[in-house]
């Protein structure tokens, strides 16, 4: 008896593990489908979807399929049962069956109206998986991607215009999209929809964070494809790079923000509490961030020139960078920080000092790793989403709240970029034209991140119907703005078909001439901006890579030993041997910049190579970016080899 | 009070987060650890502690760390709790506690005397994580990556002796040791440390199984260093690749055999079945994992030479490979066969066709994503080993059966290696010298396979008794076998820094001057392997990837116009191009092998042109192990470039 229980249980096992395989083999199958249907619409240049509006198509309908045309193979009664014994939910349950005992996990809390709603297919059920793998495995590689991917040279040149966007712009939107709900919910219980006490104004401005993260994947990869300008290029993506952490962090600040009356009401303690948890939640993740790729720039840093070679195993050094990268995404998450904006900052700073000391071949193993994982990540959210609309039980679809948001959106992303752009044009010498202001009006899609931070809490009705609405504002953005972005391109006269290169290149040349309006951009970002850019130059970058000056030239007279000690042998030889033509060219603008900053005394004999080491540099972790997004949209017959080896 | 609640809750999920975090730390924080040591060792030349024995270490010191210094958060109580109204226990189950109704899922069944055991200290708890993700996450791109990178060359070279010691051999070591186990536990029973019903034959047979599945990952990579004689690697390398999967399949027939009546008496029909069993399950994964590599290389080649570019396009190209792959494990695994033997032929397979299909940048780009996969898993779970013998709360320490273990292990390899190696020896021309049979006999290392095998049931007593041992066993031959290689190897007077293409070379030099014993090797396999070979080298390889002779020359006249549209454009014009003297050297053994297959017509007029073609492809595929075990080792300074490019 005993012996055939035991067999009995092995063949229910033997089922869980064929339930998981099926469920990913429906992933699997949608995403070749995905991939199969792009590569057709590549090679036919159709451009009106984009691998992920595909994604979301065919999960949307594989959703429909799960949902009405399969039987669900055991339906479990919605029963819930009482246990008097127990005070609060423990973690693990062994409970008594029929004189067998079974190990429960905890998995979360239910809201009574959804006990019912909960229970039924149980396919569904499995499709459904938990909102942390969306948190802590699906997002985590696509950030640190676009980190990694940054075209730090462009993104300089636009600092202080995409912090503006970024953080300002965020916070408009927030405010604005949160004060626009408020007023149709006042409208829904004015007519009896909802009940008042169900949706507080923080719930709207909740809402208003999450549906303020941008993601204009779609448009990128098209401008990307058609090298559209680079300032507009650069703008957008700084934009919504930073715009994701700034609405994480936002959003994460407003569900913690718990006034202690009445919480329609304005409680300034709680007010700036939460501000104040903004700032140091933000500060936090991107000290922790920073803190691990410079450890990891000083490891590869280390084993490269001074003590061993680390570089004759890429092997160990593509797992180092992989592991701590990863270490700085968890550490924040232990932290009770963001790990999100932890690994974005991971990423950038990797990408500023840690690429420079990997071996070549570590270079191209890294930015193809995180290149494949940000492509499947992304094409494995966006099917989500798509089967999300059949799979996920507890939607509410409230016509006059999704009518809402779509106006809030709207009129957030309108009062977002034309007061913060019109500001910005008072201070910046290249304008940002009328064109490129609509264009970004035009992009602010919203995607995996809005959804992430959407499905993370379902459990109350309002969270739910901001669910749906979510839902829905994803799939109308990346189809109908996604679809539109090429003849959208076309209406607006945006020059495509430019060289980012050649583009800076002509820029430098012209600003040469004109030597006077130098300083006309906005005063204090560019002399924040100047700080950092000599510090790091003269300090961070001789200690943490092997460019730049060596330090025995940067540091006063009496650090010498040290000095000597911390340099790289190759900070002396290297920097002025493949010093090219189109780099010292490049340069031009970099040396005017660097030498007008009159506060940092530069060394005479050391200054034109130390610059030309920088230059030379930049360009490089250009390409990175460039090459990285050539490989992974497509792979151009000018360049088949140099920008996958470079 | 409502809303007290849900913060409550919010924060418990919070907390739930981070204690997530933190175990992935402790995991990342030792996997960091180990590859700064070994860089340290690779970089001193030390040979005698291998990666998998570092993480091992690191594992066991850290585990000890977090079961006897850290201080257990929170203990819970061993409560079962009773529900009458359930039957069964349902994979979701709702409870409503204090009002409140909590999702619980499903975890597993626990057999009464564990129940105390197995709770306790909740940080151990948490790091012992599910038995199936060894299953489903980390041995299959371990298993696919040794499929991808087998060398083919050697190894068809060498197929009759693997395939003799895979099959035969790993029966023998079973039933050898489930004989020996069985002497030791009636000795046992004897001296009443174990009752008698407790521990049938078929559980001794099941414990020969899984302690049959060899994983000399430790010894491979010295050989790989050292270039150890090329037919030994092979030997060693095919063997340990099959004979995982034979053990897999033959631990799952051991499993579900059932005899009808006393478990202990022998069952002919049950017997017979479970030999069915076997034979189904590993001609139906085989089949199911070649075929999925079969549509792989039918897009790629589709894509590559007919209708249009997918190789423009490389991760597309690399995402639709990569998703195949997984699909195979995971259909294998949805029609209940095994997805670990699925992916390994999948793996051979698609390193036979579909890699002569893909873009020279996706050739590179998926060696290298499962090099790096296979890398990480390798080490998480040699790290969960060391951890899993202190976190693990059900070790039964048997001394008796650990050295009965200890005893089995090494007669049953000796009654494989040693009488197999003669029986061998009877056919081969190329003999199998004494030194390699005590190199053979001193590589029987265990390791993953045999842990997640164990790992897998740990219910009953017998069952964890077998774990423990099984976790015992694999410390003592990896520690100590893998440390003594190199002094071993220096003791049998091995020679070593062999170049395998030279050798082939000299050794087809060799071969030819004596044209006389062509057919000494084993009359009936190299038969078996010539028709296979025929057959593959003209219908198979036109129609699925661009080398060999076209279809139009090899089907029979009236098939022209079918051949005519199938055979690629490519293999016309390509096939002469680029014949190294090297390659045609080294064909012709192959000529030779091939023109006396007299059964099959070869067409005149292009025979010379279609070997040419198929040798210089086996030496990319043979460069393709080659460069990606060079890259993961040692990247050595006389091919920086190459070997990752080839």
């Amino acid at each position: 008896m005993e012996k055939l229980k035991k067999y009995v249980s092995v063949k229910d096992e033997d089922h869980f593990y064929h339930q998981g395989a099926v469920e990913l083999l429906i992933f699997n199958f949608l995403l070749i489908l995905t991939i199969l249907t792009i590569w057709l619409f590549k090679n036919h240049r159709f451009r009106f979807l984009h691998e992920t509006g595909g994604a979301m198509l065919y999960g949307l309908v594989m959703g429909f399929i799960l949902r009405y045309v399969t039987k669900s193979p055991d339906v479990e009664s919605g029963t819930v049962y009482e246990c008097e014994k127990l005070k609060s939910g423990p973690s693990t349950l062994l409970i008594n069956i029929t004189n067998q005992v079974y190990e429960y996990q905890y998995k979360r809390e239910i809201s009574h109206h959804n006990v019912n709603g909960h229970q039924g297919n149980a396919m569904l059920q499995k499709m459904t998986f938990d909102p942390s793998i969306f948190f802590n495995i699906l997002l985590p590689p696509i950030i640190f991607h676009a980190g990694y991917s940054l075209k730090k040279r462009h993104f300089f040149r636009n600092l202080g215009s995409i912090l503006t966007y970024a953080f300002l712009g965020t916070a408009i939107s927030c405010i604005v999209i949160g004060l626009i709900m408020y007023g149709f919910v006042k409208a829904m219980v004015h007519i009896g929809q909802l009940k008042q006490w169900e949706f507080h104004f923080t719930d709207c401005l909740f809402f208003g964070s999450l549906m303020s993260a941008t993601d204009p994947v779609t448009v990128l990869a098209i401008f990307h494809e058609l090298n559209v300008d680079t300032d507009l290029y650069t703008l957008l993506f700084g934009e919504s790079v930073l715009n994701d952490a700034v609405a994480i962090v936002l959003t994460h600040s407003i569900s913690i923000y718990s006034p202690k009356e009445n919480p329609n009401a304005f409680d300034a303690a709680a007010f700036f509490q939460s501000v104040g948890n903004f700032l140091g939640i933000f500060a936090g993740s991107f000290a922790m961030g920073s803190s691990y790729a410079v450890v990891t720039a000083l490891i590869s840093f280390m084993h490269l020139t001074k003590f061993t070679k680390l570089c004759e195993f890429p092997m160990l050094e593509t797992g180092l960078f992989f592991l701590l990268s990863w270490s700085a995404f968890l550490s924040a998450e232990a932290a009770g920080l963001t790990g999100i904006v932890a690994v974005l900052f991971c990423g950038v700073t990797q990408a500023h000092y840690t690429y420079n000391n990997l071996s070549p071949d570590s270079k191209m193993r890294t930015k193809q790793l995180f290149e494949f994982m940000n492509f499947l990540a992304e094409n494995v959210i966006f099917c989500y989403m798509g089967l999300a609309l059949f799979t996920f039980q507890n939607h509410i679809f409230n016509p006059l709240f999704i009518f809402g948001a779509l106006v809030a959106v709207f009129v957030a992303r309108a009062s977002n970029i034309y007061p913060l752009s019109f500001l910005l044009n008072l201070g910046r010498k290249q304008k940002i034209p009328r064109t490129f202001q609509h264009m970004m009006m035009f992009s602010g899609l919203r995607g995996a991140i809005a959804f992430a931070l959407a499905i993370r809490d379902t459990d109350s009705q309002p969270k739910q119907m901001m669910f749906t609405t979510a839902l829905l504002m994803v799939f109308f953005t990346v189809w109908v703005f996604g679809g539109g972005t090429t003849p959208m391109l076309t209406w607006l006269q945006i020059r495509v078909g430019v060289d980012p290169d050649e583009d800076l290149k002509a820029r430098a040349a012209s600003q040469s001439a004109p030597n006077l309006d130098k300083n006309t951009t906005k005063a204090e970002s560019a002399w924040l901006f100047r700080i950092w850019y000599g510090f790091d130059h003269k300090y961070l970058k001789p200690l943490l890579t092997h460019t730049g000056p060596p330090l025995t030239s940067t540091l006063p007279e009496w650090c010498n030993p040290v000095a000597r000690l911390l340099t790289s042998p190759r900070a002396y030889g290297d920097q002025l041997k493949d010093g090219d033509t189109v780099y010292i060219i490049n340069n031009d603008e970099l040396t005017e910049n660097y030498e007008s900053s009159a506060h940092i005394p530069v060394p005479a004999q050391d200054s034109t190579a130390s610059i030309q080491a920088t230059g030379k540099e930049d360009i490089q972790e250009g390409d990175l970016g460039l090459g990285g997004y050539k490989l992974q949209l497509q792979h151009t017959a000018d360049q088949p080899q140099n920008s996958s080896l470079a």
